[in-house]
């Protein structure tokens, strides 16, 4: 049997196998089929790999170190499907990326600091360089760290993950239109909205234009049928106008996000109120290129965003989401704009995974 | 941090996380609390450590070679708890018994023989001796074996597990009211009921003398409420009458189990069509010890199974279940009768966890 050298760590609210892609290779098999073959896939228990079952813990990062001047470290997201032959490779994942520093440092790719070591990483699927930040007193990482996040009772190692320079990567522009504020139709209305694109593209509406509070749950959004219309109409359109696709029909579900924002109260202890809709479906917390184009929409007067604060957002925003605060730091490092955010991570078991000869 | 070896194996339909003793000693923690800190509990998620979030998968063994001289290696199950803080110690689990023999001789614990390899093991939870036989051919395990099982789409090692001497392990007796047949009051009826002890304690009712055909679902049993107290009251007065309570109140949950059997029809390719209820619910196959007693019934005149049987069951039976075929075999060896079934293993992974310094 093949012996595949492993990690497994927890990333954000994420579990991440984590290989180097040398040691994916088989003679006979391609990536995509030893994956599945590791993980137990196709089988909806995955019981008899490591996958866990769910979209969460079914998660692969491959890493190896940057033969590029700009990085540190190139990494690759890999989501294993459970019940089918296929591995995704086509988006980032934001919770995953978060192991990355903390592996390299341990690997002694990047020789720690005194106080912290940043990591320049490079993430292939998005071509999105990410500095991670993270603290090593003394040279060393934490064990295990102290940091806490929504959705995970342990602690973990602190990781900052910046943006570097992430306005209209995928458009050219921050603000695609040419304007920090446009009219959009919704449900017959023009409601205002802000079409940015940084880290990825996103719309954002203000809650009240459209009768919302900003404070919904995800059932008070799944049972208003004719909201969720009118959101994706208003998506589309918006799809159209960013240059994202030529016509309505052609708009892909994923791209563009859709935020709806509110004024914060004193109860919220935060900047922000965020909702966020992402695949048709309001998302348990803020997906992490969200929170990065909603920080740069802070930043410019006149957005929707900007029209919404009482606070100061040239150092970040602190956001409070359906899984609880989001906070987010910018800065401008070396000339260049860099939006970042904080995750955790920490390393669950060092392991060789046990490929069979032949299936 | 600590860095605990484990070793991470399907077996059966379960995947189970492997210790030896001596590496779960952590200074000033039980052996409760690493189990806890390494799977990831509480936490309905499981996200920070090896537990998989499901009954299922939040399982560990831990093995030890054996001092005395009846067994060549001693195991322990523990249920980790997925929401709670706790280890529940109190039983065995017959599908994460069938990694001990691939362990024990992987190890290097037992010599393999050049076909197939015998492994004499003790569980510590029930105190039962299993003996567990795997093929070895030229004195190898084979990889990855091609043992298929309901309910894993892949193949594995096929396990053999013999239950030796199993009658009257809880009782002392296999008839406990000596009589391979009484009478059971069902609903204000008298039915027959064979009321036995081995593997575990078990009574079996004809599923015809209850109004069932034995193929039910779920769902059947399930939506019906006035079956389920009638089928807890037979339970409650067979514990009485085979000496496990001392009072129907008294009587727990768990013990006995109880089974309901019918004639197999051609289309069931089957010598027996079973249902079994466990915890107040139809078990989705059948526990690994009621096929044990199911088959020592088989064996004997004027039970409840025996006039069932258009077969010969003096070695074993073929049992058709919810989840599909279950097979048990029976011998006599050194004068001492052993029950067995067949279920399949694999290993998985080598890991070393890692268990904070403090938490």
């Amino acid at each position: 049997m093949f012996k595949i050298p492993a990690v497994w760590m927890r990333g954000g609210t994420s579990k991440c196998w984590v290989f180097e892609w040398d040691n994916l290779q088989v003679p006979g098999k391609s990536v995509d089929e030893v994956l599945l073959r590791l993980f137990g896939s196709p089988d909806h228990r995955q019981v008899d790999g490591v996958g866990g079952g769910t979209s969460t813990t079914s998660k692969a990062v491959i890493l190896s170190r940057s033969l590029g001047e700009d990085a540190d470290v190139d990494y690759t997201f890999a989501q294993v499907a459970i019940d089918e032959h296929k591995v995704d490779w086509g988006s980032n994942c934001g919770n995953c990326s978060a192991v990355v520093a903390p592996y390299a440092i341990e690997r002694g790719w990047v020789e720690p600091g005194q106080e912290s070591t940043s990591v320049r990483t490079l993430n292939t699927n998005t071509d999105q360089l990410i500095l991670q930040k993270v603290p090593t007193p003394g040279g060393a990482l934490q064990d295990p760290g102290t940091q806490l996040i929504p959705g995970v009772p342990f602690p973990g190692l602190p990781v900052g993950m910046g943006f570097l320079d992430p306005a209209g990567r995928t458009t050219g522009k921050l603000f695609p239109t040419g304007e920090p504020l446009d009219k959009v139709t919704f449900d017959g209305r023009q409601v205002p909205a802000t079409l940015i694109d940084a880290g990825a593209p996103l719309i954002i509406l203000d809650a009240a234009s459209i009768g919302l509070t900003g404070h919904e749950t995800a059932a008070d959004i799944d049972s208003q049928a004719a909201l969720l219309v009118h959101l994706d109409d208003v998506r589309r359109d918006a799809a159209v106008r960013m240059g994202l696709a030529a016509s309505r029909a052609e708009a892909e579900r994923a791209i563009p996000k859709l935020a709806i924002v509110a004024t914060a109260s004193p109860d919220d202890e935060a900047d922000l109120v965020v909702r966020m809709l992402s695949m048709g479906r309001l998302h348990p917390a803020l997906a992490i290129t969200g929170s990065v184009a909603l920080t740069m929409a802070a930043q410019h007067e006149g957005t929707v965003v900007r029209d919404l604060l009482a606070t100061d957002p040239s150092s970040g925003l602190t956001m409070r989401t359906p899984a609880g605060i989001v906070q987010t730091w910018a800065e401008v490092r070396d000339g260049v704009p860099v939006v970042g955010t904080l995750r955790s991570a920490r390393r669950i078991a060092d392991a060789e995974l046990l490929l069979p000869q032949t299936w």
